[in-house]
């Protein structure tokens, strides 16, 4: 069912554990004739590289892309492009400790009884990290999208129980984990992203609707534990006389005089800014002893060492954006 | 795309609108030698069918299923199964004032400026009746689920600003959405749903996690706004240490001890009951006049005329459940 | 897996048996705003349709096309065209002394095997009367393409043991077939189709290479036992100095001054004619005795009784037209 | 369309061209816990490799692979299966003449009309190097089939004029192909090949009849121009008393006396060997000089340089091989 492969028209097929020789992907259907600007790419992986402020995990990734294919001259050539990120920080001692345990909340579990096999280094397939490859190929959709105009911008919009509609700073992010990891724990938060300048008409109605596809993008990211577009689960309390979004004609250009829909109807975009938000649980690795059982079913306690984060924020991000990026430009080359 | 195609290896492929000849679907991958049971198919289009009460739309829909391939002396044969319900009791005239106008919040907009022409009778294609080929596929994905003791419960948990926990009765459904009714207002709704008796192992790594995968399924239905899965959105509130499920040696089975995660682990099964939350937004055909803009950019004032539910529950009950089902079959055929 | 849908852009789904209620189709991703010309389906089923002439079966099909959705004041509207023909003259009598029986080189054996249960009437789901929803779907493509200037022509060029370069008409396919007939035998045959017109660019490298996409169109047609496109076997007794076909500038446009490979370079249109044939092996039905072996195991002699054809051809020929036709537009659509 | 996509639950996606970086793929669905045995890997890349003898191309390719992921403690983990093939031994200055040149028969015209831009250096996306991958993944399919005891043989029947029933030898191949080469020029082939031992059931009615799909598999090897199952072109020929497999009884077992439909009925496998040809073009790289056309349309003469195949044969042979063990394990993985 190619469970590895994201979109149909730029379609990207992704590869990797954590702890493996590397994490890459290939991208197949990406328009010919494109310049690559790679430092955008860079960009893209620096947003999502640990170790940039005192409060995410301190391993040191290089990742640096390397492409295989698909690039002729500096341009894209229409042919599949493979790309290849090694994994050269990776400390799989760090594991050995959990190897046989089921750590809770995590994939051990389910991976061990699916497969009867599993790469426990690291998290194996599991790992954040094979969230790289979206990154990589969300920038390079990023860049064909704002040839169009087409922007997205995302922000952290609650963490625990403290929220800030427009977004807290990279600051006041920082300060907020401080505390969290002083206690040796984690938390979650919601991001909210925004696409702007969508063009109208993206998105198949019955099984395809914009917000549908949306939706399974954003809920592949790990940890992530809730979708809403628009005014989400607010829209259940409202009643239709509020929640109605009317036409106007502003300037000779029907437009929705509010965006309570989120820039979607009958899962079409109508022009308007596709706003939507995403919940994170809280990062199930927590730096204090955890009951759990074993492979062989004891019950035993554990404590996870080396480096982890306190919240997927705000290293998700661009991970956010990079999976809105392509939904939009597939739905866009498939128009 | 296939984008009237849901599904992988129990696949359903659905057409209509809601004032055509009629609509429909084809069920391909079906198991042969089932055999179905009629009358729990006409159950299901029974809990969708309107005009039950005092606060449902009053379209009388015989919703008789006739059955055109497929099925050989009352049992499935491995060949794709058609189906049709004739819409009978459509009255195309109430729709002639809406002929030229976008109604707020609908499809209208988005399926002239994407196809230039649209079946503006009774919301043509985006009408909520062309999920009726989804209760048909589902009732069956049931009835093949049951024989693995898989069950699928759905119910109401809020209505507007109403919230009930264990689920609202149907006589408490219809007192909260008369007083809407009398307002000649919609309101939106939550509808809980559990998958009972999951088997460990269904949903795939990467793009096709199985809350990804139920995600876009429930964001398909119409008027859905948002989804989430276990603590979903109140994930993003919660502490690691209170979030996180700790394992459990069980009579020798490994369980989780809590279930906040909604019974997917790295998206795939742990055995849990898989419980999830969709939001659905108001019904946006009020019973009082609105403005907003026809096709040729004019602004006008407009009321609609005919029958018209107040919420989207109850009558949705019985297709998140079989989407929820559809879902479910399809990872279990995979595995 | 979908194997009974067709197409990535301009998409058949079939259903249907030879003695169920109907066959039919749904067409997903007809483009929007097209004038559907109802005689030219006709004609082309009529085409298809047995009891034209002395040498075919005489079932009497009327063979009417319902159309139940996607059509809107007789345009297309861009969603998803379901049809249905309903089996009218079907003789399920003729068949039952063919119910426990494995008939030699038919279909019988295999779906036994493959699902424990099968429609044995007329060939239930084998049957070349499956053919049909192609042959609806292929009149549609072909009048879309024909806006284009793409024609699509086949003849039959081998009957047994006789050839005709320029295709025999359809007196001497009569006269051919009827001695076959008198010795109550069938016999094979050789189909070959031009695509012409077809715009340069049409096909993927990799795995969906034009032509071989189209040989796995032909090959699904009941039948055929074997594709070739331009020289096709005859280039593996060739020289490649007298294969190739070299380029030359014809009044300023690049053109192949032969046209040996049929049209296709590395799997994409080169503008010249896409050239191919398509052999079929005997109908396996013939009218005298023959050992086999019923579902017991027993070996036992049978003999079919009621109307059967001859020989594939001529009414395979709008079904290969047909396939060639969804193959073309399906590229173009995607180009 | 993942048209660098092949297979539904056994999947490759390639990617790479001749004097890019790397050619390789992506494995998605290979069963867990299977231990790879990396010389069977070797071997068929051996096969493959030119420079063996003196009538094939002369460039030294290393052909190492590196898996990158899918691979844990020498076992499959489920998880996608990445593997890169460095392109070492490439001469890139060797085509600095056919820069700007349409050579007859290539791929060049068509991939420059497509995307505007093409690779030109050893044929790019369009060279032969670009079937190693499926090599690759072939020999893993191979090694899952046999422990099934499935198995996979070719040869070839046909070069040129010359026809072998049981198939050349490698010294006659070597012969043959000298002669050809010694005029400068190259030459077609027919190669055979058996699936033997293959499980019965396997294919699907209607679009992916185990037949058809494995045309489409075979027409998308480099130069393929023909294919054909069982009897073929030649059953065209026949009666159909002749050409029919009669069932018996052999040891309480349903076998077919003969096997003119080459195992295949109905599109589903019959438990007979799937036995069948495929047609192979001469290679249009001859080694004297030809008329063509360049990018601006000016009619030139060119004379291509380099290391070249005078026949696809014998090097095609693990090709065919790859391609029809990835179409067996993946119907087998379905069924």
């Amino acid at each position: 069912m190619n469970s590895n492969t994201f979109g149909n028209a730029f379609c990207l097929t992704t590869f990797g554990e954590s702890h493996g020789p590397a994490v890459g992907g290939i991208i197949d259907g990406c328009p010919a004739g494109i310049t690559i600007d790679y430092s955008l790419i860079m960009n893209e992986l620096k947003r999502r590289k640990p170790g940039q402020n005192a409060i995410m995990s301190m391993r040191k990734e290089p990742d640096e892309v390397e492409f295989l294919s698909g690039l002729f001259e500096g341009k894209t050539t229409g042919a599949p492009i493979a790309f290849v990120i090694r994994n050269k920080d990776a400390k799989s001692s760090d594991y050995d400790n959990v190897k046989d345990v089921f750590r809770p909340s995590h994939a051990d579990f389910t991976y061990q009884m699916k497969y009867g096999i599993r790469d426990y280094r690291g998290g194996g397939r599991a790992s954040a990290r094979t969230l790289m490859p979206c990154v990589v190929a969300g920038a390079i959709a990023k860049q064909i999208l704002e040839k169009q105009n087409v922007k997205i911008i995302s922000s952290v919009v609650k963490i625990g129980q403290k929220t800030c509609q427009d977004g807290f700073s990279m600051k006041e992010i920082e300060e907020i984990l401080s505390e969290y990891k002083n206690n040796n724990d984690t938390v979650g938060a919601v991001v909210h992203c925004e696409i702007q300048n969508v063009p109208i008409g993206l998105g198949e109605p019955a099984f395809c609707k914009f917000h549908a596809v949306l939706a399974q993008a954003m809920m592949n990211i790990n940890a992530a534990k809730g979708f809403e577009i628009g005014e989400g689960f607010h829209s259940a309390e409202m009643c239709g006389s509020e929640c109605n979004d009317l036409f106007v004609n502003e300037n000779g250009r029907v437009k929705a005089s509010a965006n309570h829909s989120g820039g979607v109807l009958g899962g079409i975009t109508n022009g308007e800014n596709v706003s939507f938000n995403v919940a994170f649980k809280p990062i199930p690795t927590i730096m204090c002893p955890q009951k759990t059982v074993d492979i062989q079913g004891n019950e035993v306690e554990y404590c996870i060492e080396g480096r982890h984060d306190v919240c997927v924020v705000p290293r998700v991000l661009p991970v956010v954006e990079a999976m809105a990026a392509m939904v939009t430009l597939d739905f866009l080359m498939m128009k």
